[in-house]
């Protein structure tokens, strides 16, 4: 019999309530258990060991439960990447990971006086960031599919995968607006719009976490909603730079997600590197607590991103007195942190109250009991099938798929093409469509474009490869062999883009940020791009490829835009489309998918025109000298294989009602998206608000109805907007719009 | 005798205070009579036409003050560009603006039941912009002086050479912080450091205002400052663009100049286009009524920026509510605008009280009496000696002048050099390197570059020149000229640049900002540049040049930072130097004057890498995958022709000693620069800031002991702070430092 089993008291009792339960265990506990329940320190490689016949714990673990008698969360037990050093040789696999768990988990329950289990907190930024984990495409993908529907299945199925291997808690991103693509880290983000990021956000809650409820079922998650606030807009595009917003940009922009998330019930959020208005987040008292606690009524968990709180330390001196900042700012639970260790030096210095930090550890207590740790500590649940994540990871690549031009019908590819040349250096790679954070691939695993055209092209169609270059540097050795490939064919389709792929060449910061880009790592977590620039072969090779005269379909794999002109006979974005996204693109480039992803960003022409959004403030602007101050690309943009007609809407209350026609020749789906555009209104206003959108697949010929409200939070009773429907931003500059006068009486009732 | 002449009252009593005859005009004047103060709607040039004999005043005039019984103010009566279509043809001279002014004010005071005299409100971003008037260097050259004490000078020229042609008030480019290069107004910036420009304020404000006190000598101007507030932050550098601003850096950046401004005195300042936090500063009551006038204290004047309050419409509905906004912001004044001729309207609908607009009207009433216009409502001043005038103003550009590189002492030109190309579409002009705003020349006013180097050379030395190409377009026809004028000489000067020339190809928005630049125009207000590229030309003629193997110094005349490759032997920025900046660069080029200017702005190294000021905040960052983040040139950079040497500083209470030794062969001019950088404090630091500086001239061998205070505005009592001095912000960051602990009681009384 272990120690935990043999205790007994309120907090032990499943039926009392779960404050009774925190109060009665929170009345028990020491000064130094309470600092441990506080801190997440380790990361979770350095905890085990893989044996012949399984894992063994570490001093490192041992050393970290005897200092605080306990463990309040572990981060990363399953990661695995190149900064962890974890692979198939060393580490946990889907099959393996619950029994690791198991034996992290007895010890610190071991450890423990009162028996208390540590949380297992788990990157999830697209799939659980594990081997053997489903990938999933990226959020600059799920954000191109507008469709909050399917994510949230999405989002269910990583959740109970997550709960099946014995993690506990997932790190999602999801609240970071892109609004300078420059930044590595634009391909966890939704997009530029604050309603499409509010939308998918609650979608993801609502598939990790399930219904909202006190208790969190056996294949649900509790998410950490990535990060809190204001990242996306850093200036320059620098990671964790600060974040140039004025109040009113960071209320429009930056915090609907965040908020929505909130309202769906997200249990916990983590606090930014960046500062806003002066102060990081993790020190930010006006953020985490006046706002998010006192104002929005979140009464979950705030977890500091890591190493954040020991940042602090360049403003206080020291990083006690960091501690203290970030504890009494609003943080309960630390990531790597040493200042979260010395908090009882802080209160006995004085420098925080205890029923601060009392409050914090009650936080930290009520999420162990919704998760029902004290009951069940082991996850011991089945792996959900396989084969229903590989569907649900590639319905969303299909989805994400954006057809940005398509010049005389280039695409879907015409039955008399007998000839296709596949090339360019993302074709044939599955390792470089993932995007950041990716564990290591079981070798063989995944789908490239090449793969997925050779399994899907009609028999005696003929497919060529060459990769002509690399998506790096400027070796132009491999281009005659491309051009070679596609002045032979009747199609040449060009796979280009970048790469968040951490390969053994990249350095990290102690917090996993890439340092140096020796690889061919150009984008993900460190990896700021200033001009948004393709490798220059990459250049050289579109160039000779458009010039041998066959028509060619640019496809680029990426996690940001690039700067990419528009010279061949056909543009797609898959973003990264995560393992079987070549598939899904070969689908697409077939027509046995439509192209149903619309941009959730604008494309720049430059990066000397940033920052380029459809909804920057209503200037009349006509450019620069040198260049448009118009995107290339307007988000909301995605062409389709058949064609749509909109009718002008009708305005009844609030709700708008547009007829929408298929009025091609096949199957189509159209996203039907709802903006305002603000008359008169308090203050100065932008061009253009996303206030509602719906996803409509019609039959050729097929007419229907769509119905629509706008999003109410964003309209004030004082105001006078127009209602504009379009198939995007910058249709919706040249849409009929009908006049909402919210000033006449009764209509919000 | 005119009908104002038989008026009398306290208003008219020369000995009653100011205040009493304020108020006893405000009870003898109509609702009517009020508006029409409060109302500069007129084009001056609209005004008048010119005879054969003298002026005329026009129709248009008439019926301006017909319609409010006189006049408040009137903009530009002067004013000659190609935007008025004022030149020597048809406007007025040096010799006969007194003429004019006394014209229009007889009217106006004729037409006024009480004898109000009409402000004339001037452009005088650099010198007065009118015909005859002396051009000085532009803000961003005058930044590069860091010598407030030679800008009061020029500025009190200029404010008596206004007076004297019968010009009342100065609108003075000011308070705009150079925050983005791409901005065409960037010229008119001091620069992108708060100090800076705050010092620079006051000595603008001390130059055309005189000492602090009631009433304005009659050669004393007072001015509008513009623009207020946060306008050097526009987002993308996009004229009139909304600005990104916190709350702190509104404050820390973009408020200093202003508030240094009002404590010198300033008698109005005007209110900016951009928004900052969601309302254009026309119609922003937090700026300019609760925190200029409440918490500031000012008592002086708010005009709006041309046409600002009519925007407002765009929010309100109409342009009465568009007036009534804008009034109950706190605008006195209006520009062009038709929203400020309603008011009595939006009075009768009670959207103003007029109590509201009758404090308005008094500020403009009491301007008025400050300048003795009811006692010397004509100016018959003498204009100051020009000669004085031309030697501030090359003054002004020889200290600018700004030398970022000298290989292997390529400047000063040797005396073995006999033969010099002076090439470069900027070698020969001197309508190019004026700045925006400027009027028309007279045929063989000013100095180019070659101008001054034939007259300045020693006799013997052979001079050849060719343009090599235009500033803009890709002709590059004239290169091979040039390139044949460098391989045969021993030094080559290729003069580069940009122009804000508002030739006659130029259009114009109705508020003078230009419109399309299908000139040469690529810079100043309206012209803002993405790439921030000269010519194409430029590049292949700099490239072509260099490659000649001939030494060639690469000087720049510009009105901001171009990306330009330091690849010449040597490299200057003369910014616009005016007139006369042929002569100024001409003697530094050759050796008769030093290179005294530092960068006021970092120049950047690409478009893609902005923002770049030294004064970010403080993040560790490793820079972009494919580019530095740090500036190619740094804020306060500037070499001499002589070397210097600084000692370690010593500190005793807040005061800094440094010892200063010209370690060279010549005479130089060392801008001694003390930097804080913040170590504890309360909120997240910049990496460096300005925080005192000096300017000391020293022979070869000398050595002299600068003290220096840092500015206590910046410091708080809670901080330790390291100081470090040095010559430039890039080489601050290797200075050795002495810690301020500010924390010491004591220290600050």
């Amino acid at each position: 019999m272990t120690q935990a089993a043999a205790l007994s008291g309120t907090y032990r009792d499943p039926a009392a309530p779960t404050d009774a339960r925190v109060r009665d265990l929170l009345s028990r506990m020491t000064l130094r258990e309470k600092v441990g329940q506080l801190n997440q320190r380790m990361y979770g490689w350095d905890a085990y060991r893989r044996t012949a016949t399984g894992f063994e714990l570490t001093d490192a673990l041992h050393a970290e439960t005897d200092r605080f008698g306990g463990l309040g969360a572990l981060y990363g037990l399953m990661r695995a990447d190149a900064w962890s050093g974890v692979d198939h040789a060393n580490g946990p696999d889907a099959e393996h990971s619950a029994e690791l768990a198991e034996l992290v988990q007895r010890h610190v329950i071991d450890s423990s006086r009162l028996g208390i289990p540590a949380l297992f907190v788990e990157e999830m930024p697209h799939g659980h960031m594990a081997l053997d984990g489903t990938v999933l495409p990226v959020n600059l993908a799920v954000g191109a599919t507008w469709d909050p529907e399917l994510y949230e299945r999405a989002a269910a199925y990583a959740a109970a995968e997550l709960r099946a291997r014995g993690g506990h808690v997932a790190l999602v991103a999801a609240l970071d607006i892109a609004r300078d693509p420059r930044w590595g880290r634009t391909e966890e983000c939704f997009g530029e719009d604050p309603y499409l990021a509010a939308r998918l956000t609650e979608a993801l809650v609502r598939g990790m976490q399930g219904a909202p409820g006190e208790h969190f079922a056996a294949d649900k998650t509790p998410v950490v909603l990535k990060h809190f606030a204001g990242q996306g807009a850093t200036v320059g595009g620098r990671n964790s730079a600060e974040s140039a917003l004025s109040s009113r940009e960071l209320h429009e922009i930056h915090l609907p997600a965040a908020r929505a998330g909130v309202r769906a019930g997200a249990a916990a959020v983590m606090a930014a590197y960046n500062e806003v208005d002066g102060l990081p987040s993790a020190g930010n008292r006006a953020l985490l607590t006046e706002l998010l606690r006192d104002r929005w009524g979140f009464t979950g968990l705030v977890m500091a991103d890591g190493l954040a709180v020991d940042r602090l330390a360049r403003i206080t001196g020291d990083k006690v007195s960091a501690g203290a900042l970030a504890l009494n700012a609003g943080v309960d639970l630390s990531l790597w942190d040493e200042g979260f260790t010395h908090l009882a030096e802080a209160v006995e210095r004085g420098l925080v109250e205890e029923s601060v930090l009392d409050a914090a550890v009650a936080r930290v207590l009520r999420l162990k009991f919704r998760l029902g740790l004290f009951e069940r500590p082991y996850g011991r649940g089945e792996l959900p099938p396989p084969e229903q994540g590989r569907a649900l990871s590639t319905d969303l690549a299909r989805a994400s798929v954006t057809l940005l031009s398509n010049h005389a019908g280039t695409l879907p590819v015409s039955p008399t093409v007998s000839r296709i040349a596949v090339v360019g250096p993302q074709s044939a790679t599955t390792e470089h469509q993932l995007g950041d954070y990716t564990a290591p691939q079981r070798p063989g695993t995944g789908t490239s474009v090449l793969d997925g055209l050779r399994r899907l092209v009609p028999s005696g169609v003929d497919i060529r490869h060459a990769p002509g270059c690399a998506l790096t540097g400027d070796d132009l050795a491999g281009i005659p062999e491309a051009v070679a490939a596609a002045a032979t064919s009747d199609l040449a389709v060009l796979v280009l883009g970048g790469s968040s792929a951490r390969t053994s060449g990249t350095d990290f910061a102690a917090n996993g940020a890439a340092v140096t880009a020796v690889s061919e790592m150009t984008c993900g977590e460190g990896a700021d791009l200033a001009g948004l620039r393709l490798g220059a072969a990459q250049y050289a090779l579109l160039d000779a490829v458009v010039a041998t005269g066959t028509p060619t379909a640019v496809v680029l794999v990426q996690g940001r835009p690039h700067i990419v002109p528009d010279t061949a006979a056909a543009l797609l974005t898959a973003w990264y489309p995560g393992q079987w996204g070549g598939e899904a693109i070969a689908e697409v480039l077939l027509g046995l998918a439509e192209p149903a992803g619309r941009l959730s960003v604008s494309v720049p022409r430059s990066a000397a025109q940033l920052p380029v959004h459809y909804n920057h403030k209503d200037i009349e602007y006509s450019g620069y000298v040198d260049e448009s101050a118009e995107p290339l690309h307007s988000f909301g943009h995605g062409l389709s294989y058949t064609s749509f007609a909109y009718g002008t809407p009708r305005l009844s209350g609030l709700t708008v009602d547009v007829d929408v026609t298929n009025t091609g020749e096949r199957y189509g789906r159209s996203v039907v998206q709802l903006y305002i555009r603000r008359l008169i209104t308090p203050v100065w206003p932008r061009t253009l608000e996303l206030c509602a959108f719906e996803g409509v697949g019609l039959a050729p010929g097929e007419r229907r109805t769509v119905s629509m409200s706008p999003d109410a939070d964003q309209l004030a009773p004082s105001e006078v907007v127009e209602i504009r429907v379009a198939e995007s931003a910058r249709a919706a500059l040249d849409a009929v719009p009908v006049v909402l006068d919210l000033r006449v009486p009764g209509l919000r009732a």
